[in-house]
């Protein structure tokens, strides 16, 4: 029985590293989408997307089966309600992912993306794929330690999320309100992308620790306006 | 046993009602502070934003320790699920409105919000408001039937959403780049506010019927960006 419980475990902590590496695979296509206007990449992120969400249904149910089944307690038991908050930050990721290549195939044949912000916005997707990865990695081994990476990486993301407000803000930055708007909406998917990466590192620190260090660790979830510069005058 | 069960349940669900009452009260408040430039008002919602955080540390540790004590299966072990579900949107929420308030601490003393836009977020907030105290009285009532209103007036706050781009993004609307930016933003705000309040709606319908509505029913999550108008030319 016990050893069965094991094996599940295990095949749900694969499962979890799967959904990662396609959120990391969604972002990575949707950016690609984005920048070069390609509208058959950006509809294969949005169909593709069911495959994610597919997944965090088997993963949900095969937690709550478990939940069901063996009855766990004490550390079995933060297993399976940790994984069903994983499975959502997961799957969340991979809808921001879909939002980016839906903003791609609406501007369509326009690049959505202003000439200006595109290699801040390289930047950013660079860095929320690796942190996506990096988090299934986590998950793999958990790995309590590697969160506090994430959150370094965080940070950098949170500081290229305000240098995208301090560039459409300038004032020798002539953009159109489409493009203001796009980038603002592209901003916050991008790093609320990152945040779901964090999140599930920290989920890990929870499981490893006991400790519930979303609520506890400062800059986790809250920090992205908390100085967006103000307008030149 | 049974009966201590029926009524941490109860209380429970009590909880879950009060939150949605705080997520309420929050986007309210969050709202005249935006409205009013009202500084004190924007920090009293930011730092209330606790109380909520706290409430929701409650109600999950409550459900984890009846996962633990009393073994749930089938109704049970879903009401379980469900409610660690719901907390984490109605906490969610809550950040959503504090997000609002950050925003109008952040231009205060300037008015975040442009003129041309304060009737359509008055009539955004207001329907906000409802549907997640409308969503507390379902989980109040265990009202599978309530979410298809709710739904109803999601498809509204869709449709407010997408008016205030086609506002920005109207040649005639002479907005500058940061009320553009904040603007989009704060739409976005109030537009995930509601997501959340349709999605506690739906969990309970999952609780009552077993069916998983929030993966199957269309236009409960992805819409928002699906029609943004083109611009003017």
């Amino acid at each position: 029985m016990r050893s069965h419980y094991q094996e599940e475990l295990g095949h749900i902590n694969e499962q979890l590293v799967q959904m990662s590496g396609l959120a990391a695979t969604a972002l990575e296509r949707a950016t690609r989408s984005l920048m070069d206007a390609d509208l058959d990449l950006a509809q294969a992120v949005i169909s593709d997307d069911a495959f994610l969400d597919a997944l965090r249904r088997d993963v949900d149910n095969r937690a709550i089966d478990m939940l069901a089944r063996q009855q766990p307690v004490a550390t079995d038991l933060r297993q399976m309600v940790t994984t069903l908050r994983m499975s959502s930050d997961l799957e969340r990721a991979g809808d921001l992912a879909r939002h980016v290549a839906k903003l791609a195939r609406l501007r369509y044949p326009a690049p959505a993306l202003d000439e200006q912000l595109r290699p801040i916005f390289v930047e950013m997707s660079t860095i929320a794929i690796q942190m996506v990865r990096r988090a299934g990695e986590i998950v793999a081994a958990s790995d309590a330690h590697g969160a506090a990476e994430l959150m370094g990486a965080d940070d950098t993301m949170d500081r290229l999320h305000r240098e995208v407000f301090r560039i459409l803000l300038d004032p020798s930055t002539s953009m159109s309100a489409q493009a203001t708007v796009d980038a603002t909406l592209l901003s916050r998917y991008y790093e609320r992308f990152a945040d779901h990466a964090v999140s599930v590192a920290l989920r890990v620190v929870y499981l490893v620790t006991g400790v519930w260090a979303d609520e506890q660790l400062p800059g986790a979830h809250e920090h992205f306006l908390s100085d967006v510069p103000r307008p030149h005058h």
